[in-house]
């Protein structure tokens, strides 16, 4: 018997029908013998919905009234699931974040798990239940409810797999897997048998967004293996993310990620004294910038150059900010580009290995794009170019690290 | 400072626009200085849509799990009407009715009160905060949602006015008070300045569905003064549902009630002997059938006829019950009358003056409409007509019993 937590996204569960399909899969694996616990998230554009009317009441809705309301969409699909199972005589039994026992902190639209007290679940399976948990929720200590952000019904499946030491977590989506390259504009693109944590997160928050980097953290942290897998095809056996355990195995571009949209602001001139970094993005921080590729050039005659990307929807806030401190950072000018986009390669062993570098350059020297800024991690070097550029940089890269081999 | 319970039905919150509205008055409220605790209902036709969404999922769908899914529908409304009234500048939080600490028996569907801890909601009102509770639900001792049954929101509202000692307890609706009949069939009819509890709830359960019959009941218990008015015309000052304080004021006629449709099962040549009444009507209550009027009539050579009256949907079911004891009973024949109606006319003292009944049936008689079964308490006497001919009948009471005059 192993003990099982499944999560289905939002295009798994869209329909009633989907969810009838969904519901056949769960009883197929109770009645194998399995303890199943299932995560679900709200239906299709139920959450959109959800924003949307709250839109309609305020342009600034309140924190805590938001996480109720959007807590409601993943209730709504808990309940049919379990209808549906009790239909084809399977027993089982809806609960809400809180009803599972996942406390968090009070931060409200973003919340982060503290703890799961796993009675509750733990005394359902135990009376043979299909125990199904509404994702991407918990309580706080007030028992206020609280919600994890866009796509916290992955970290909800992770971190129950870790409290229930689970034997395995499946996260069932609309796609195939983690692909090399994202296969809407890379028809080569193929999915990864498997992929480390490290380089998951780095594909994560790069572009490939199958996956929600914060569950990849919690997979990770508590050693959860993860199977990302289509909920439409059975017979494909999907990804799994996990410790690599082969030494050296890395050491290979594992795929390329993008990313269509980004913006640059560009501090030019700026006198080469400490603490002129945290003068310029602790500011950008307060205001909730959130901040991704940060490059200072060498200072030239004691006069340096700052650039960093923001996400287009940030720009005109971080310009705000920028100009608001230029005269106390003795800036000599700030000029901004909206219209980029990245694209990186990700591997394990990058660092070790200075030939990717050279090969990524020359790939896209060669395709005529221009590149506008590099940084590097240890797994992962980025380019920053042209957004119109961004689907042919993925194509050449994909084919320049002959990612539609067979890993 | 007043201490006001308010409720907001269906109709008051079917759209953004419709809760702007809502959050202005209850705005205007606060402002004022009164602490205000506000139920809402789900709006328009949610609870309607949920159903529809189990009912894709099973024809059965599972009690528990039913509750969870139909308790979302006021929760939305809740975290809706919050927003509305921070966006107002006016603190406010909403409450699940678990967190309102509304304690139920475990019976899914149509739980029962069995009591309300209300300190989480004077804690919230004495930090200046209006209370929005979600209706129609509570909580059982296991934590599982439990929800009241349709028009629970009503029963919510008028437990926590007893519960939190509020001065006044107003149920706004889409209509402008108890009327003296349906104004939809009776032009004539008009709002009540006020209403006892007992007429209350002869009017509620004989068709004058405006304010559900277990509001009244726990008012009446509880000693609770429910105003009920429109939330669309501020003006009208609605109807006072209270205990009569005027000694023989009543010993009127206050309302016509009515039923559109309703069925009848008379079964026939009964051996008259102690026990039979049992015999019949508990298999009725096992399965599930709700019986209204029963009349039986006195025995002829020790036999008699057994009637009584059941919704048309559960018509099929009573025939299948009865069948199936009619050997048992030793009847000689069942027979049933599917397309009757009721008309009911209610007021306080009618036992002691019984030529309100020699009216009634005098004005049914000019008016050619035959009189099919009667029932009678304390404050109503119903006569069971053919459905077709419920309109005029209402109609002609109405005028009889001149109560289109200001009383």
């Amino acid at each position: 018997m192993a003990h099982v937590v499944q999560k289905y996204g939002g295009s798994s569960v869209a329909s009633a029908d989907h969810i009838k399909r969904v519901a056949r899969r769960v009883a197929a694996r109770h009645t194998a013998g399995d303890q199943v616990v299932v995560v679900v998230s709200a239906m299709g554009d139920t959450t959109d919905e959800l924003y949307a009317l709250a839109e309609q009441m305020t342009s600034n809705p309140h924190p805590r009234e938001l996480d109720v309301l959007l807590s409601t969409g993943e209730t709504i699909t808990s309940t049919l699931l379990s209808m549906a199972l009790h239909e084809l005589g399977v027993d089982a039994v809806s609960l809400s974040g809180a009803q599972a026992g996942i406390r968090t902190t009070a931060v409200f639209g973003r919340a982060r798990i503290s703890g799961i007290h796993t009675d509750r679940m733990e005394a359902e399976l135990a009376q043979g239940r299909v125990v199904i948990v509404a994702g991407f929720q918990g309580v706080s200590e007030d028992l206020d409810v609280t919600t994890f952000g866009r796509g916290g019904s992955d970290t909800t499946a992770v971190a129950l797999a870790a409290a229930l030491k689970a034997d395995t977590c499946e996260i069932y989506t609309d796609v195939a897997g983690i692909y090399t390259a994202d296969p809407r504009i890379c028809p080569n693109a193929r999915p990864l048998r498997d992929i480390g944590y490290e380089e998951m997160l780095e594909l994560a928050t790069t572009g490939a967004r199958v996956m929600h980097a914060r569950a990849v953290e919690v997979g990770e942290l508590y050693d959860v293996a993860i199977r990302v897998a289509s909920s439409f095809d059975e017979s494909a056996p999907g990804t799994l993310i996990h410790r690599e355990t082969t030494m050296e195995q890395g050491n290979k571009v594992r795929g390329i990620a993008h990313q269509d949209h980004t913006a640059k602001v560009t501090v030019r001139g700026v006198p080469d004294r400490p603490g002129i970094a945290a003068l310029l993005f602790e500011p950008l921080a307060d205001a909730g910038v959130s901040v991704d590729t940060i490059v200072q050039n060498a200072s030239v005659e004691k006069l340096t150059d700052m650039t960093f990307t923001v996400s287009p929807g940030d720009l005109t806030e971080a310009l705000r900010v920028v100009e608001a401190v230029k005269a106390e950072l003795g800036a000599a000018q700030v000029v901004s580009e909206p219209d980029l986009g990245t694209v990186s390669v990700v591997g394990t062993g990058m660092a070790s290995a200075p030939g990717f570098a050279a090969r990524m350059f020359k790939t896209l020297h060669e395709a005529s794009i221009n590149i506008d800024m590099i940084s590097t991690s240890d797994i992962r070097i980025t380019c920053v170019i042209a957004s119109a550029q961004v689907g042919d940089a993925v194509r050449a890269l994909h084919d320049a690290f002959e990612l539609d081999r067979q890993d």
